[in-house]
């Protein structure tokens, strides 16, 4: 091995597990728990002399399937190992308790870190004490770049490692050992993707560091404090979570606003009152008019301040965003100068922009695929929606008219044959629209694996947020019952926050307790492998999305139809303060740590929440123009319909000017991270001449 | 003076005019006759060697005041031709017949243009073809970069000149020689500000090459060619006027669609005949109902479709303007990275962007000055123009009104006097809005020029489109009458047609002519220090900004009201082929030439084009909601009004969507500028990386 090492030759399949470098764990506190105590015999050698460390700290678990005999798995370990100019990934690799098991331990020397955080264009803290893009040939100018534990968050260290092995190519045409001559990798095949698919490698996961967990988790969910530990998740989890958790505390508390507003004017205005009441218990009693109406009604008032209120969050958390990402190092990433994602195809080519030799493929293709593929099919589902729904709309009112005329047992249930059928409809559409979704962004051929997340967020979001919403989009617009709006939001409301706090926080409690507990137990005296193993039993982290989508449409019920129902913010308020908690715990216990890449914020969301934004204005203005006080005043006043349709789309107007000038105005990032970028930009203008100045004189 | 360049005196009054350089004009045939031929001797010496050239182009011309004696004409020549460090100007002057006469000739050196072309971040064409930011130090690799007549733009080189004389600033307290001891310039003073304001420097303007004139003239406006000599106008007259013109062609051609729409309908379809008919003659015929209407009208597809195209022109010139600008070297300006403009003022302070010391000014006090001062007095004046456009029409009514009593000589003569006083009260306004927008603008304290102009820009803009378009607005929204809006709007765009072509084309012929063209045979036998004297007699340029305010106007009524006028296209298209070489004769014939900055795009109007393009589906959907047909349809079949105004609404919303949608979706640049951009992004990543190696080495 540590021949193949020196003498750069192609991982083959004659290794032997390496010898063992540096002795027992020294410093390290942290990590000391983990530390390559026990484990130090048995890593890869460093390729070179400034990586050696005396301890290796466990960090990426590969899992092997029934496939992998020791052949495959000792080139594996090799091919691991070896220095990233001979094709290898330039990592450490651990063969578990022995040289057949099914497990490789993986972590990372020093380089190859370093020279990570480079390509992925993350900034850390100079010596001056600024963030800068890091550079390799700088490093010992950044604070700390002698202790990759502290230099780098875990979650950083961990993707490298994944970074590193989807990055693995075939230099050439090559067989893997140990398995049959059908498995060959072609010249610049993608080995990860090739080894999962053969089923050499089931499973890889970043591994949990127990005491840096309990240490996050006592400081985020377990006392009584009402700020969370941020900086710390963003350590641990890496700045997907973080953003997340962020836009949650920043959003949670910026209902703080309209719920006083709420709780003001439902303690206040004896109609607001009157129609929550109604539309909690469900009764259509007459109005009682005992007093004259003031002019302006809490629900206009309500509307109006809701409407802009959105804007100012949306700009707000805008700032706060490239706040979070400029103390997070990632304002500055490079991942459209880095190599394309891994499930990227195309021609074979010199990359205009870095000059590379890399597979290309011309946007004007993925235009064109979106257009012609993705918009129609998309498109067709969102008709199979309002299909459904039509449907079940047709079969209601049809079943309720069988049953007044039959009157008996088996058309009493009948009633409730099309809510079943539109609730199994509308499953099976969004298990097939999410495959398909996958097939249709996969099939756009994005280069960058954050266009992907986009672009497959964005489809399944719009499917997802129209499945919420059609009903009630139908109810305010095409029947028009503002009361049945009223108790339909109501009813949605306290029921999404009883299913929320029941699948969040009771179902997860009583897993871990019942569950995951007993083998909690067994851990204490198990050997360190053991314990490894023991993460690949716990699910896989779900991913966002679903986390993202609630807030969405939680943001939807509040500001589409807020006028309806004031007291919505106050809900949500209680709702996401248990949220945090909830969401908290169950990303640190009932999963295993997720692979998440460092972004820069939380992409195509905020688009949703901003486009969201807007459309409340139009379901807000017209939903005051239905309610029935504002008729009647109208009336009253000796004003047509159409009159009072023209001022509300005025009104209408005047807000959305309002909301887009405003949001032109407040500028999304703070002055100082303005100018932080702008030296950035002034400093490489000048390192761009500077260059030239060399390359002249050299 | 040569000593005072070497040892780096500071500019004192101690010169006399510098020993001669170089000797008669060798080549280039193109400014041969404007060659330093019989001027060489006289200018001053350059201070590095490389400048040292065989002859010497006059550019630009300082004319002096009556303050300005002999003594401070010499130390004027001496600040100029010092170098910049010793706080000079670094050009070359050349006093013109003698030393005591009222003329300083300017030209420039080649260090201070190549270093003045990197400091304005100028793209130039670097050896391997490819436009590349231009940088001193690598000059030798950029092609040309040894003949400035060719590697810089006539209008650049000027402008590095004005550039150059706007950056002088004293080094020390100075009194200036042969000034009175009030005009003393304190430490960091503007020297060329104060020079205008104690009147010693009168005029500086950039002088005509005839040739490259005449040249430029003959393949712009003298023949019947369809296209302009876009290249050559930027050559000559600098990117501003350029864009202007490259507007002004892509504008005119993008008429082509609607205007055959127009034609297309006006000629199949009667309603429109007659009402056009109707529009120009002035009469109320009554409609003859001969043959039943097609369901969709001529007026609604004319609006549908110029609705779409608007947006669609504004994005394809958003690429063309892009192209254009990497085509002119303009897209990567480092003005954000200059010295602040000259009107700047602020407290001395490090800029945290580039470093440097010089004038800082808090971005939130500028924000609260637009948002305090701006802001309202903007908005007081134009309230002033509703005011005025209210005491209007209520003094026509009453003049009306009182004529019908009287029915006499002198209130017939009373019929005219509310619109002569309001024409003379609009004008009156605009005169002081135009000095009080000239005010704010300065109070507002831009640090660059081009924020300066894009503010004073938008101010005066808003305000000149308020003043056009107020009555058409109150005749189209509160009136409701679209017979009048017609009838008003056919007149605008004849009567605006002919004046335009009788100041634009038949004064400035009849001037040129008759005024000019005796100046014109003086010249030939004129020392070459008189004909520049001659070009100071020629009227300053008044700027672009009427020539842009003209097409906007145009655009307002083509867009806002095309659903009207179908023939709007075909009378802006006829007048536009006319007005492209109008433009160009004025440009080019009848005014000094102008400084123009070089510019990557055509700033804040582009803004206002897209705006009104947003503006229009407002006012056209209401238009078709006002139009009889639709009335009358509607009411046929049985719709109320409240339904149709829903129902245009819902078109209105639609049609935003969809604009929106694809003003997002076609990218605002070409896909190979795009790259071109990201790789020079990448380059300058790599520098910067590469730059930190160095400072390690070394």
């Amino acid at each position: 091995m540590s021949k193949a090492a020196d003498d750069g030759g192609v991982p083959g399949g004659r290794g032997e597990p390496a010898q063992q470098l540096g002795g027992e764990a020294a410093g390290g506190k942290l990590a000391s728990k983990l530390s390559a105590s026990s484990f130090t015999p048995g890593w890869t050698k460093v390729s070179c002399p400034c990586c050696a460390s005396e301890r290796v700290e466990p960090l990426v678990l590969v899992k092997l399937g029934q496939k992998a005999v020791p052949e495959t798995k000792r080139w594996l370990i090799k091919l691991i190992g070896a220095p990233q100019k001979d094709g290898g990934a330039g990592l450490l690799a651990h063969p578990g308790e022995d040289a057949t098991g099914n497990i490789i331990v993986l972590s990372a020397p020093r380089c190859t870190l370093l020279r990570a955080t480079e390509e992925l264009g993350l900034c850390k803290i100079y010596h001056t004490g600024e963030m800068e893009a890091f550079a390799y040939n700088d490093r010992d100018n950044f604070r700390n770049s002698d202790n990759m534990e502290v230099f780098l968050t875990s979650a950083e260290r961990q993707y490298i490692i994944k970074y590193e092995l989807d990055g693995l190519r075939a230099q050439k045409d090559l067989r893997i050992p140990g398995l049959p001559d059908s498995c060959t990798l072609q010249k610049r095949d993608n080995i990860w993707q090739k080894l999962g698919q053969v089923g050499v490698v089931v499973d890889t996961f970043p591994l949990h560091n127990p005491d840096k967990l309990k240490d996050l988790s006592e400081s985020w969910y377990s006392g009584n404090q009402l700020s969370q530990p941020l900086d710390k998740v963003n350590e641990y989890f890496g700045s997907s979570v973080a953003f997340y958790f962020s836009f949650l505390d920043f959003y949670t508390w910026s209902l703080l606003p309209p719920a006083i507003l709420g709780l003001f004017i439902a303690y206040f205005s004896r109609e607001v009152q009157r129609e929550m009441l109604q539309s909690v218990s469900g009764s259509q009693e007459e109005e009682v008019q005992d007093e004259p109406d003031p002019l302006i009604s809490g629900h206009m008032f309500q509307a109006v301040f809701s409407m802009l209120w959105s804007t100012v969050v949306i700009e707000l958390w805008k700032r706060r965003s490239s706040t979070l990402s400029y103390q997070w190092g990632t304002l500055n990433l490079a991942e459209r100068f880095a190599e394309p994602r891994p499930g990227f195809h195309g021609d074979l080519g010199v990359n205009p922009v870095t000059g590379r030799v890399e597979p290309l493929f011309p946007e004007w293709k993925r235009d064109l695929r979106m257009a012609l593929v993705s918009v129609p099919v998309v498109g067709l589902f969102l008709g199979l929606v309002v299909l459904g729904m039509m449907c079940f709309y047709w079969a209601e009112a049809r079943v309720k008219w069988l049953h007044k005329d039959w009157d008996s047992m088996i058309s009493q249930t009948f009633l409730y044959v099309p809510s079943v059928l539109h609730i199994v409809y509308t499953n099976m559409l969004a298990t097939v629209y999410r495959t398909v979704a996958t097939s249709l962004t996969e099939y756009e051929n994005h280069r960058e694996e954050s266009a992907y997340d986009n672009h497959l967020t964005g489809k399944i979001l719009v499917f997802t947020f129209f499945n919420n919403f059609a009903v009630l989009f139908h109810i305010a617009f095409f029947k028009q019952d503002v009361p049945l709006l009223r108790k339909r939001l109501a009813s949605l409301l306290i029921i999404t926050q009883l299913v929320n706090q029941v699948t969040e926080v009771v179902i997860p409690f009583l897993v871990d307790r019942f569950i995951s507990a007993p083998n909690r137990s067994e851990r204490e005296d198990d050997p360190k492998e053991d314990k490894f193993r023991n993460q690949g039993t716990l699910p896989t982290f779900p991913g966002l999305f679903a986390e993202y989508i609630e807030l969405l449409v939680q943001f939807g019920y509040l500001s589409l139809f807020s006028c309806v129902f004031p007291l919505t913010a106050v809900l949500l308020l209680l709702n996401n303060l248990t949220e945090i908690r909830s969401d908290a715990y169950k990303i640190c216990k009932l999963f295993r740590k997720p692979f998440y890449p460092p972004v820069a914020s939380m992409g195509v969301w905020k688009v949703a929440f901003e486009v969201l934004s807007f459309v409340s204005v139009v379901s807000n203005c017209w939903l005051l123009l239905l309610s029935p006080r504002l008729q009647k005043t109208s009336q009253e006043a000796g004003m047509s319909g159409s009159h009072l349709l023209v001022g509300a789309v005025m009104v209408e107007h005047v807000l959305i000017l309002v909301k887009v000038i405003m949001a032109a105005l407040i500028p999304d990032e703070p002055d100082w991270i303005r100018k932080k970028r702008e030296h950035i930009e002034y400093t490489s203008m000048q390192a761009l001449r500077q260059q030239k100045l060399n390359v002249q004189e050299s």
